[in-house]
């Protein structure tokens, strides 16, 4: 009889977004005819944009004739789809990025929790708290999240409070680390990192050797100045991993593209983590979809880009009502600027899930407690600017008129 | 600095389509203007047909819609597609599969690949030999191979010799083995199983309380009155995992689309598959484009499925074609009626390597070196169906007359 990985039975379970839906299902059936919305998605809603959907079309008809048709692609994708991202993501801003140095896969939360296979179990990784759940629970599976404590931490997790004290950029650790997991723009706060403060944790891994695994999944949300990629800063080249998405960026969610990007020059003891990955991807990937590699393409040129910003802005208007509507009310609002979610401060010392239950039956709006994020979460509220213009407008009017 | 995961420094290169290749290329260089065909490709040549394309069509409308659009889909897959399969490919055969047990993916190699992250490095694993490189490979890198040794072999896997004497079909291992991966109709050797001798396989797995890992990615291709799941075996669903594919079913290599099942009773000390699948899939991966999914649908539907079978049988009458030809001038060829692929032995005790340069040299005419499948292979030759059939009846042609 196999052994099975007894580190998944260490995984506690994952309630968070089924915790919402059970206490906003009994809410409707107890108030039928009620209206209730949700600025707690995650999830793009506006359509794909129609220089996208074209070059769909295109490529399903090339895939039906066989002068054209493709069969197995390379696993790293398309070299024409890392032509474009290395000159319009990297080049353009400065930051040296080759083709070469590209992977394309199906989505960063795939990319993000595989890329742990490329490390032995013993090493530590530092994450921010609040935190995508899954950095953490990727760790916990392979084995380097030692025990889950009573105190909703990993006894071998580094956990950086991210909290309103220091602008939700955390400190540098005191204690060793390895793996160093950030995300900027930020999910779930909302908010950006500067080159100044980017430079300090470049800096950081170049004196300790550790390893900088960066999630800028959220960068084309970014409007100031701000790196949109951690190449943009002097030295990451030896130190980071960078991990982009299609998703947030052109609607992709329900299409999955993304990347990853590995320096040539990224050694960890003069093993390169390109030609691991390289080895990792081509042994257990086979490639995106021609179709869809075509679609993320498209999304890049000058058409799809100027559709696609487009949507993004819309979102960032979206955000923008929220903050600045309950900002007026007297809430304490974060984020939202830079990305699409904005990190509400629980009014009168409210727990998460006792903001979340108010809003619910007063508002009848909803929204995700911060505490589903990390300790550092609780008082924390999470809204985004994912919803339709009308409903987020109404969601405001009734957050400021109801609570 | 972070430790890296050493087991990756113990995979040797991976060169046989790149020693292929190579050897390919310095032949055209030195007798340009002279065609070379290949027989060694594994990839599917046909275009996707009429009836998938158009619900490509359809899809990417309907993603371009407000009013249709979808975002993130169920990492299980949409049901529409799990509830298909399960009706068209399982309970249509008497086989006892629920859509629930059904798990939609990108590709049966992340998925084959992936799986064994479900169990502790301190399982012994057996395998084929010859047999596809990945199952080999992914346990190498989780470390549950051992070392690699100078005979070609894992010192931790169980190696299964598979060769004319046994009909291809392994004998029972006499040694403890926990995870048993077998894969029918094969790759590389094109043989199918029949019912009684996977009987034998699901008997042994309930008695040692073995999983079995069926790779089941070429059922299309049988002919004959065989199991085209391992679930038409009684007692498999308490010892079996089923790894399917649309990549060679339907064309889809370019596309992605595969799918593994996982009985609901299927437990490992009391532990269910199911429950470890879906928390690491919900966890790592974000499931596999919408527009892909409805592909993969109309494939199984009654006109897509019509077509694909065209396919399906036009690369068989290729492989008739090869094995006939090479049978009736003496070469022993097994496989090819229920398969894509012809097992040739090499003539004269040649290596597999020296019957390739052979082929190359005076027919001029491509095929893969049965060692490169693993130390069993040697002295084989596997040749596939994959052509178009103005080559594959050229190639023959050219072996007969110039070897």
């Amino acid at each position: 009889m196999p052994k099975i990985n007894q580190n998944y039975s260490k995984l506690p379970g994952s309630y968070l977004f089924s915790d919402i839906a059970k206490r906003v299902d009994r809410y409707k059936s107890e108030h039928p005819g009620n209206s209730v919305i949700s600025l707690g998605i995650g999830d793009v809603t506006l359509p794909i944009v129609p220089a996208v959907t074209a070059a769909m079309h295109r490529a399903t008809d090339e895939m039906g004739d066989a002068a054209t048709f493709r069969g197995y692609g390379p696993e790293q994708g398309y070299e024409f789809l890392r032509e474009t991202l290395a000159q319009q993501q990297y080049i353009s801003r400065g930051a040296p990025i080759s083709a070469d140095e590209i992977f394309i896969s199906d989505g960063a939360k795939c990319d993000t929790g595989n890329f742990g296979e490329l490390f032995d179990v013993d090493n530590t990784a530092a994450v921010c708290d609040p935190v995508y759940p899954v950095y953490v629970d990727t760790n916990a599976m392979a084995g380097r999240a030692g025990d889950f404590m009573p105190d909703g931490k990993w006894n071998k997790i580094c956990y950086m409070p991210c909290v309103k004290e220091n602008g939700f950029i955390p400190e540098l650790p005191k204690e060793h680390v390895d793996l160093i997991y950030l995300c900027y723009p930020n999910n779930p706060t909302g908010v950006a990192i500067t080159a100044a403060r980017l430079k300090q944790w470049v800096d950081y891994a170049l004196k300790t050797g550790a390893i900088i695994l960066y999630d800028a999944a959220y960068e084309a949300f970014i409007t100031g100045d701000l790196p949109h990629s951690i190449y943009e800063i002097e030295g990451a080249r030896a130190c980071a991993v960078e991990f982009r998405s299609f998703s947030k960026t052109a609607g992709f969610t329900g299409l999955r593209c993304a990347y990853t990007v590995i320096p040539r020059d990224l050694k960890v003891g003069g093993t390169s983590l390109h030609a691991m990955w390289s080895r990792r991807q081509t042994t257990k990937f086979n490639g995106v979809s021609y179709v869809t590699q075509c679609a993320a393409q498209a999304a890049c040129l000058p058409e799809g880009r100027s559709q696609t910003m487009d949507c993004i802005r819309y979102y960032l208007e979206n955000a923008k009502i929220i903050k600045d509507g309950l900002s007026k009310a007297g809430y304490e609002a974060f984020g939202g600027e830079n990305g699409p979610y904005i990190w509400l401060k629980t009014p009168a010392s409210l727990t998460s899930w006792e903001f979340f239950d108010k809003l619910l039956n007063h508002a009848e709006v909803v929204g995700t407690p911060g505490s589903g994020f990390g300790p550092h979460g609780e008082g924390y509220f999470r809204l985004t600017g994912f919803g339709s213009r009308k409903n987020t407008i109404e969601a405001v009017e009734r957050i400021l008129t109801r609570i």
